[in-house]
């Protein structure tokens, strides 16, 4: 039976076997509670920039929204339904911005890189969401003093450290606020054309929205505190693929860390709702 | 200075950080020499198996050739270039067929899937050449009395294992035989659309010359032996993301194994030659 | 300066280096509360066996002590004070035993096997304790539909699989019943007498206090409910370090599970208490 | 059958299952030519020193001999056979001493830590040889531009760095210079007494003769060249199990490096005729 498409199910490479269980697809019947799966802690900081270094990063139609500020937020997830209770990792660096669309302006988060400790979820995040994952190391981090110390690494070569401290449940709130014109997460979906080096198959952003993952979710704990981060500035030997990537975050001006947040949650969303915003 | 792609210039997710290194792109004024650089060495493993079975596996326009025969192959790769002297593995399934293109028969192997155990190269297969590769824990191969013994696996969930065995180098023959109307490998692109499940973004055949690769390679090891392969029937809890692949390969009927070999080499390509067939 | 120890300090090889950091020695000035670290998560199962198995394995002096009841339990622990805020994982093999020493008889939990994840304190467990332990890995349980499973391997072969499930707190408990009788942990130490093999440089039980441990813990969580464990039947090849263990373990007859566990808890102890007993 | 060892025999703990196998002992009727396994590629860098910061770390009846030269050399190991033909590396820091011991001098290798990236030989190493090993990560090396890359790291935390390059085999040598002198490889066999902390329960020299595994190995590759290590200063909370080691080397006085050797063995022996040197 050659392949055959059916509209509404999901396929990727290799596509000789049939539809693709991953994230959004999973065996005949099964189905998942999202108000009680993942699990997921997040600890993140925020430095001010010089807003000129993130503009420089920004493809067309897209723009800084508010002050230069750059988040890198480490998230250690577990209890996944679609890997069967399984978890892993991720490291987000990202800034806010507005896309200028055809239809009109969209505020929400470039992620410009999401580092995760596991491959298959890259595959899947890259080509059915056009979320820009890349693979690294991401043990569980270090808890001592009320410190929290996450570092990524890549074939054991470190390249990003991340302290938060100080952390204490804020008074009268339960959790980070609300931005009501926020819309979620955007990213810049690129597909190389095979044997036209420098043109695409696939260019185009996409809108990972905010609401349905929000309505699943209960914030168990929250935090705020101090904290910083660093990349170490790296050689073309010491991280082959990542080198470029994480010299342009070492390079970023710092003119002050914004604090931190440590944020325990469970719920959470296939993420299905991710659409191309042209 | 927003994204702007230049012809013959590699490009991958994410773009923010300009052309991306990778197997085919270095560093300005970097290069290889691909006649001395990967090692590999090869396990692989021959089984005759029910045609129509691997007929099911196969898109339109794709024909088997000769007969029902898959190969299941290791290889260990060491000093390559672009890792900046690092290894990876890989492991192949594939057999072969032609494919009925447009401007006639093309005739190659399909790799119906590539495993690798290294995150980077599978994304710049996957997207930049049409790759079918997937993840996979390959560790070194056991050798114990003349008998060498890889296994694959998941997440600590073994699910493939291939033993070769009475291995001893054939008289009158250097290397495999070559076919002089077998063209490369051949895989299936495809890359859904976000948003429009079921609909692809990219889907066509490409194919990967052998040409520039087999000018290159020095064979330093050629045997030939007895081998056999099992892939374990797994379910979902097992290997979530790939028991639909591994159990189609455990179904495949087994007609008798026709012979193992070890071939170990030296020099390479970048793979860069691959183009798309329609 | 040549090698001088001190009476109240730890040494281990390598002891060119002066006293030895551990889980029993830290960097000068260096304390912890050990009512807020480390965090372990444990799940057990109980299962009746044949009596004579379990006395087959005993050592002289040593007594099976009540039913015939093998303990399995994996212990995941983080915020571990003497790893600078790491964690690792552990699982013990163990039944309830009388020993009966020269002062009187000792009764404890004989752990047979505490297999543990991260090299360093198998090293010092062994030496300076005698605890039984030996290396495997310990990946995170998966936990779907309230089933948490968790699985064991040797460098990628799985040996031993433990599930639990129906899990819930019991009415009028808020923790495992104490038994006033019982006294710690109780190992055997054997170190070889190198080049006379066979003979013994040490050979002595030693006893783990459960006191100051128990005094520092708080439970978080307690649960009960259903559970079953299974070890693999290994060959030599499969596991040539642990197959005679894990073969031993596979031959003991299933009488009936006896229930399982599940225990957050808060707080620790050092375990330096722990001494000879003759 | 309670624990009855028996002369010629290997035991360690746990004691519960019998003769334990290892390095030293196989299944009944299995055997190993030791002119054919294991496979060995070392990579080694000399660096002369202070003579009074080696001298710092001897025992007593220990005496430097020669020039203060400490080796800093990786091991990779394949085609083991008693891990039923899986590999391991080592690395070794060393210099050359002379044991002062009860029936006359003794020159040989004083192996100061031997790492290892697998528990189960350190183990077997430390308790039945006194080898003085601990853990550490040891990846392959990079191999690019004739320049080998050797890095170890523990938990992610890299220390140590070794570099060779400009390898040639020297000419009228096929092997390193035999030194008739030299008896082979001297350790400090220490176990604390438990519960008495700062006493020993073991503590004396061993030696590893060369002989048996000199007769058994052929010389593949041998190659001299330029080379350098640098360890990487640590604190506590990186290292919390090495640091005092890592820095001791780290702080060794560089009066320059002496060359490197690339050597690639075949052959070994079980070690097994270690013995004890009052």
């Amino acid at each position: 039976m050659p392949f055959d498409p059916k509209a509404g199910q999901f396929y990727r490479m290799p596509i000789f076997f049939g539809p693709t269980p991953g994230p959004r697809q999973w065996p005949e019947g099964r189905t998942f509670d999202f108000t009680k799966t993942p699990h997921m802690k997040m600890l993140g900081v925020r430095m001010l920039t010089n807003a000129d270094q993130l503009k420089a990063m920004l493809p067309e139609r897209f723009e800084l929204r508010g002050p230069p500020v750059v988040t890198v937020e480490a998230n250690y997830m577990t209890e996944i339904g679609w890997l069967a209770g399984r978890g892993y990792n991720l490291c987000d660096v990202k800034f806010e911005v507005t896309f200028h669309g055809k239809a009109g302006p969209v505020h929400g988060t470039l992620v410009l890189v999401r580092w995760e400790n596991l491959c298959d979820p890259i595959l899947s995040g890259r080509e059915e969401l056009g979320h820009n994952k890349l693979y690294c190391e991401i043990p569980e981090p270090r808890v001592i003093d009320g410190r929290h110390s996450a570092r990524m690494s890549w074939l054991e070569t470190p390249f990003l450290d991340i302290n938060i401290w100080d952390l204490a449940a804020p008074t009268g709130m339960s959790g980070p606020p609300a931005d009501p014109e926020h819309q979620g997460m955007l990213s810049y979906k690129y597909i190389p054309k095979t044997g036209d080096w420098g043109e695409a198959d696939v260019e185009y952003v996409t809108l990972s929205p905010h609401r349905p993952m929000r309505e699943n979710i209960t914030i168990e704990r929250f935090e705020l505190g101090q904290g910083s981060f660093q990349f170490w500035k790296s050689s073309w030997e010491d991280l082959p693929t990542l080198y470029h990537i994480v010299n342009a975050f070492a390079e970023l001006e710092n003119h002050g860390f914004q604090g931190a947040h440590l944020v325990q949650t469970v719920g959470g969303s296939s993420i299905a709702e991710t659409y191309r915003v042209d």
